[in-house]
């Protein structure tokens, strides 16, 4: 399936790509970080464990409505995953890398 | 095209669904903040103006590595965009709304 989707991709023009990303953008699940983290099957115990912080630090960064990129891709990577910033306008979403470490 | 896709996709797994966004991921453009501006065809003055900062800390900005989220939402905001913060793990990619405002 995803090879013929990649045939399906290379004949589309940028601007059905762009259309595809949106609708692809409007379906991925949404959820705060303690959500994720629960998802994930991982306690703040654990948690603060891969970051060098205590618990209380976790409870609290999750609790946050803002911070720093980096404090935000250290908390994604202790889970196993990866942060990506995306900037998205009506013509199309572009990744932006001043960030990437 | 985009109401074909629609259907293809309304007949995908969500595992060929997770295929897809990775290969679409894969294939957005990434840039820089100020190649992002250049791109949107504006000059740090107009951004300057749009933020209520002056031009030396518009050019500040866009040499930083790292900042707070809402900093980089406003930034965006200016440009016409809006930032999406997504957090991408090997079976798939979640949108963190904790920031949203």
């Amino acid at each position: 399936m995803a090879k013929k989707f990649a045939e399906l991709k290379a004949r589309m023009t940028p601007e059905s790509l762009a259309d595809a990303e949106q609708i692809l953008q409007q379906h991925l699940k949404e959820m705060p970080l303690h959500e994720l983290r629960k998802a994930q099957q991982l306690s703040q115990a654990s948690l603060a464990k891969a970051l060098n912080i205590n618990q209380a630090a976790v409870s609290k960064m999750e609790r946050r409505t803002d911070m720093y990129i980096s404090t935000l891709r250290d908390y994604i990577r202790a889970m196993g995953g990866e942060l990506e910033i995306i900037a998205t306008f009506p013509d199309g979403q572009v990744k932006i890398d001043n960030f990437a470490c």
